[in-house]
């Protein structure tokens, strides 16, 4: 840094743009205006005044219903898009070609391949493209993730997932693409680099005559012999959301539902042991050691959103690659595209490409 | 009653042998000697030493190392089987051969074509075999199976069933064979006739390198669009057993861990609902209805294998087909087999036969 | 009601005028402007300017520094007060002298004797004097007060509460005065007439040399035999309140910490049994009888302030005594003296008069 | 030890003679001869077949009706009385006059006065005098014990402690002296040396008119400042045993009806800070420190008194004071008298005497 100059370009605010106005942008507008280190210059929407009452008319945020009048502002150096899933790709595209860094709302775009398209742009220009994987910025899974990367949880066994929503049926998604993206993101987020996804096979029902899938189930085999799973549930009056990470050292049980137990770390594992004597010769045996139990205390109040704002402008600054980019966006999508093929194939397991 | 017939013949208790005095016999031999409806006479074992350990060596209950001798008895009038599975088949066909009503131990046989014959031979000789599923005799599944029966759940919309058991991990079978059997004898035992099972397929992982599946997934679609769900486990340091049935107007939670409120009835139920307006025009909607949970009091302390044997025994006397009779075992077993096909199959989903 | 006019006055808003824009007073603003029934005209504060903040600078609510000048204005029917508690003696007087009907929030007043004087002066006057108890209008204590009511619970056995709160130790009150105010106010609104507090003792702790009792225990005889127990707490890192209201048919468990079972009613009983036979001659037996549980359902999301403005309203209208009117408030103050006066001698039970 | 003698005197087992073979003896029996470290020998009841039946008439345990005969043998070193309390002096006092260690159940007599004079009577005839108190053999407390001797909880600030027990009301004693010993010797235990109770005082009630408390609650001022509650109640349809021992730095939590939680350990404190700035100025303010919890593995199975009879037999053999000697006994036997004394007296506060 040169001592010269008091106010270095590189810690000055990042200037951003929100395309959306809907039911995510005003969050996102939020978090923008509370952060120190971006700047919300642009708000985007066909509805103006919609979008102007997202800042509560504030005079330093700008309105437009283009995001092209929001690119000719040589401050902008960042756009963050929470429209609409299928216009994800045209907007992303065009604030990248404009040599803007982006961050899209999840999912990434409506297939894969288009996500590919934009993962493959931004990073042939140099530019960040990261996808809003809000819950990968909570305390609880920040915290699951140091433990998997220290290998304080040993070898992973399985992770098992349960996601069960009060929330409306939609008549567009199944139960799958609307709830399972948070518990892919966050096994995305986790899982180290040589235990990842191989297969996936969803199965599914719709007990209500929807039209859509209401209960279903998703069975993920990983390399090395591990097994993810995912229940999601559209149809149950009680809300659940658990996850279970089972490492041959210990495991970790993650309960959104119990906000004074929102953690718990057992300090638990089975391994196998070699029989010993004539009674066991019949038997292969695990040992199961029980030991103590650690609930961390994490930082509640911290919204995660904040994080990823944070998170946006810092990798917008210096380049860095975000820990949810575009690939993870990616992955994500081939995860889901393979689950719909799974459920129109009788629930086939469906291979998913290595490191996906 | 006859006055003159102070003993009443079809009072006199049922005259009992019982082969197998290994892990499971101790446990029907006490329950036999403590029914007043049954005559436990014989105990039957290769070690006749254990046999006798089993009744403390009571002068009233003979002791043999094989069937045929109990079977001699003409105040036998039934013969429990408590032996590894491989023998069910030649132990039951001798005794119903010799005109004997049966009990055995879960599994009915090894596989479904061998429980199929002994199912038929009973029909033909007009006796009764009886399968030992006694989680469908506890107090908290026979109330499920009023619930269910009487209409009070509405139409079921989905089971899931969640058994994660500290245990040994067995060289010979795998975790579906070990600890299924509960789940889906249930399953068979509540669903009502219409909601059948139509197909399965299993998911499992070996992550420990035991060479059999130590975690597993069953999916199991119901006639009707609804579905099933079996979660089985022994790699977890915490044991769990619970089980949702959710109908379209009440669900009922079963938590066979938590005493003091093992069965939950939620007078909550989600049903489609025509959409009015432009709003919501875009999505179906779902009403969840929430009301009163109703926690029954239940007999805690009643042993379900004592009214496994009062069964047994009102069934012999009677000759009515017992709760649960030899096909609800054969239903099992075509379940387990199908679940093996699966396994071995990728995954793939395995239709079952009408009625399984 | 006149035929002849179809906008009836009795169904006219209530002018109000609210004294107080501190703590409480915007959360009585906030819930005066969403009631139908109220008619918020004043909001007076010495600090104009945070009057008017409160109100979002509304041009249809005045600000003034005086109550005076709201008592001027003839729409202003009643007022509410929510300034510290050793104002609330002079300003309910003189609302209540200028003919207003009037809502104090607890405290009533900074003692018994100042609490019945504004009682009495209400009584002779002929209007309203309402106390505001929140947790006497929540879902939760409206249905316990039904269940003792309707002799659901039967006999009142014991009542055992519990508040363990995280909050600031205060220099200015002890635990009792701070928190004791809401088991007690409950406690006075969910108890039959016949069955009344008859003294009480206060035994406290100040551990951490605040100067303040710190740790609170009330213990309430009740007439006919029942008894009260009330721990307050400012030392606990865990938050709990809890109370049980057990009767001798039933009992109410009230966990305010879980919010999906925040009440619990055991058809359960104790009751004395004859003793029969030798045996039981040593000893007086009871019966424990178990029954099932319900939770009933709760609308939640309702703010109880809401409903305290609501009545608060109808009984200006009506002249209807509140449900917690200010003989209410005034035996919550004799209580909270006796206790003061308990503490102050060596924690010895004070005797309270008759209806207190 | 002297090399040349291979099996140590100091080794052998500890020859015991037990007192009573009605409701607590049979355990005790049970215990000594599981226990390496004794020799059970005889076993003395006025009925003598009773006697017989604890052991199952095994021939090496000889049976008698008074305790001289089991004295006359010199291979009895200790004898354990089980017998009801009335008889506990007389007993004790032959044994130790006869010179043997003597345990004793609780209570450790009928008045305070009675243990005193055996405490002393053991005293001086250098003798090992214990009072079974089991619960301080426990796991759980003996966790607790160490927190607090090892300073881990900082200064012990309060302790509360519930014990809601499914039981028979009593004819002869209260609920004080039925349940609070339990909740009076862990205390007792764990509290260090300079924190003791100063006094005590009792409420009790009797809803159900059975002529004793049922329901009651003890407050125990502690030197130092803090302050101990006993909440005891047998008119609970619901069971609860918790204990909260909280320190300045650490809380810990004991809820015996939750196997797999049975204590929790909070890293959290409240301390006094002293105020900064005007604001703060009107309030003393504390810090409440909320870390993270940790539930320790504790050995689920072991049976205390299996402990307890340790406990004995090592300080028969080595002069060693037991954990809880007499005096611990006596302590117990004050605070149930003075509480007696409070109930007679309205309540008031009872001082106890230094140490007890």
């Amino acid at each position: 840094m040169d001592d010269n100059t008091p106010n270095d370009g590189a810690l000055a605010p990042v200037g951003v743009a929100l395309v959306g106005a809907g039911y995510w942008g005003p969050n996102l507008a939020r978090n923008f205006l509370a952060c120190a280190e971006t700047d919300l210059r642009w708000i985007v929407d066909l509805d103006t005044e919609r979008a102007s009452a997202v800042v509560n008319g504030r005079p330093d945020v700008r309105v437009a219903d283009d995001l092209s009048q929001a690119l000719d502002d040589p401050e902008v150096q960042a756009v963050a898009i929470a429209t609409p899933p299928a216009t994800h790709l045209p907007l992303a595209e065009a604030a990248l070609r404009a040599g803007r860094h982006v961050l899209v709302e999840k999912p990434l775009a409506t297939t894969a391949a288009d996500g590919e398209r934009l993962a493959r742009l931004a990073d042939d220009l140099g530019l960040v493209l990261m996808c809003d994987h809000t819950f990968c910025y909570t305390p609880v899974v920040r915290a699951i993730s140091r433990l998997v990367a220290s290998g304080d949880l040993g070898d992973i066994q399985y992770v098992d997932s349960i996601r069960v929503n009060l929330g409306l049926v939609q008549s567009d998604v199944d139960v799958f693409w609307d709830l399972a993206p948070h518990d892919l993101s966050v096994l995305d987020h986790i899982l180290p680099p040589e235990v990842r996804p191989v297969g996936i096979a969803a199965h599914g029902a719709d007990p209500i005559g929807s039209g859509q899938a209401c209960v279903g189930y998703l069975t993920i085999p990983l390399s090395g012999g591990a097994i993810a799973h995912v229940t999601v549930n559209w149809l149950s009056p009680s809300k659940i959301r658990q996850m279970v990470i089972a490492g041959s050292r210990k495991m970790a049980v993650w309960d959104d539902m119990k906000p004074s137990q929102r953690l718990s770390i057992l300090d638990s594992g089975v391994e196998l042991r070699t029989p010993e004597g004539p009674e066991e010769k019949r038997r292969l045996l695990v040992d199961y050691r029980v030991g103590d139990m650690l609930v961390p205390a994490l930082p509640e109040g911290t919204e995660a959103l904040r994080a990823v704002v944070t998170e946006f402008a810092e990798c917008a600054r210096t380049g860095r690659t975000p820990l949810t980019d575009g690939w993870a966006g990616v992955r994500i999508l081939r995860l889901l595209e393979a689950a719909s093929v799974s459920l129109r194939s009788n629930s086939a397991m469906i291979s998913v490409p290595d490191g996906s």
